[in-house]
């Protein structure tokens, strides 16, 4: 499969095709023209194309995408066909969410083991993973085949154990710390940082409730 | 304020710059030029220059910026001088975590109430907030004055719940769920999508699996 062609805007957009195309699928739709796709997706028809034609045309003119096709073709295209096992590393609420998460599972994302320095979570059982102690990560990476490491940590930790990941082999990081992590070029890091998120929140609110009062304010003069 | 002005693109950068400033102030930096900042965000000095120069040029030629001025100024852009109420909807482990994370406080974020229709949860207590029973989130709005209610809940549950939190007044939903929400123009919704991320993740993992097979199989030929 040839990523490099596919431009990395595209690729940001090919989850949620993905998770409508499960959708349509869940409710036994097997084919949907682009028009159909962009009044659910509420995305262009003409970007629906645009986008899809990048892996080879998996439309028919006047007959539409084959719904099955399009959401396996996409699923090789974000690896999710292969089996990735993944580590967590902090085993709090926000790491026993994710290992709670049965979807993750569904998509090819097995959670292997948790970690944590925490002497009460050590030895609990999340979803059938037990939380290991961290001092055992080195040891675990050595005998098991782990691809992507969550790290689900405070800022202040997170750097010496993306040290410690990266030395043992990991090449991905699934980055809950509101830290920018420093790695090698070979090893991908996802940000997930959800203070920034909820700022981005916080700026549209009170941009809407700025401009309800200039309308209220112009109204009133 | 004049939000308008500013384009979505510095917005959605405006929160990396106000971590990056914090930090910064926490260190006991009072001036950071352009440059030292850009070695430190691993963004070009001239991109910061031409973010900041959207509010009006905090920094003076030769000088610098002012690092508590910006960040006092940035606060006020992203509307996170002001107080918001959440409430939390979900008070599975990602609900709990949200509520646990006391970062959002120092923000301005103030968790007022958090719901759930488990009984094993309704009236446990976390971080001094009380989990009531999701019967009860119309009259707790009518007595509380609240922004932003954050949805940890499945997304079968999802659409249903946004629809009573619109009808009780709330504008800003912070989605964690699955699914995109339909709501009116007046509400705005930050979408917190995990499994798009961690396809995100694996896409780039693949990519550059692949692409180091190619380098070995073009070596080995």
């Amino acid at each position: 499969m040839e990523h490099k062609t596919i431009s990395k805007a595209v690729i940001s957009r090919l989850p949620r095709y993905y998770r409508y195309l499960g959708e349509l699928l869940e409710d036994g739709v097997e084919r949907i023209s682009s028009n159909d796709l962009s009044l659910r997706m509420k995305v262009t028809a003409s970007q629906i194309r645009q986008d899809l034609n990048n892996f080879g045309g998996f439309g028919q003119q006047g007959y539409g995408y084959n719904v099955k096709y399009l959401y396996t073709e996409i699923a090789k295209i974000l690896g999710i066909d292969r089996q990735h096992n993944v580590i967590i590393i902090g085993a709090g609420n926000l790491g026993q969410a994710i290992a709670n998460y049965a979807n993750f599972e569904k998509r090819g994302f097995i959670i292997r083991g948790m970690f944590d320095v925490n002497p009460q979570l050590i030895g609990q059982v999340v979803r059938g993973v037990k939380i290991m102690n961290l001092n055992e990560l080195e040891g675990f990476l050595k005998e098991h085949d782990v691809q992507i490491a969550a790290l689900t940590i405070p800022k202040t930790e997170a750097p010496a154990v993306a040290d410690r990941l990266v030395k043992a082999g990991i090449k991905a990081i699934w980055n809950f710390a509101h830290t920018d992590l420093v790695v090698p070029e070979d090893v991908v890091v996802e940000n997930v940082h959800l203070s920034e998120s909820l700022m981005r929140l916080s700026y549209r609110v009170c941009s809407m409730q700025d401009e309800e009062e200039k309308e209220k304010a112009k109204k009133e003069s």
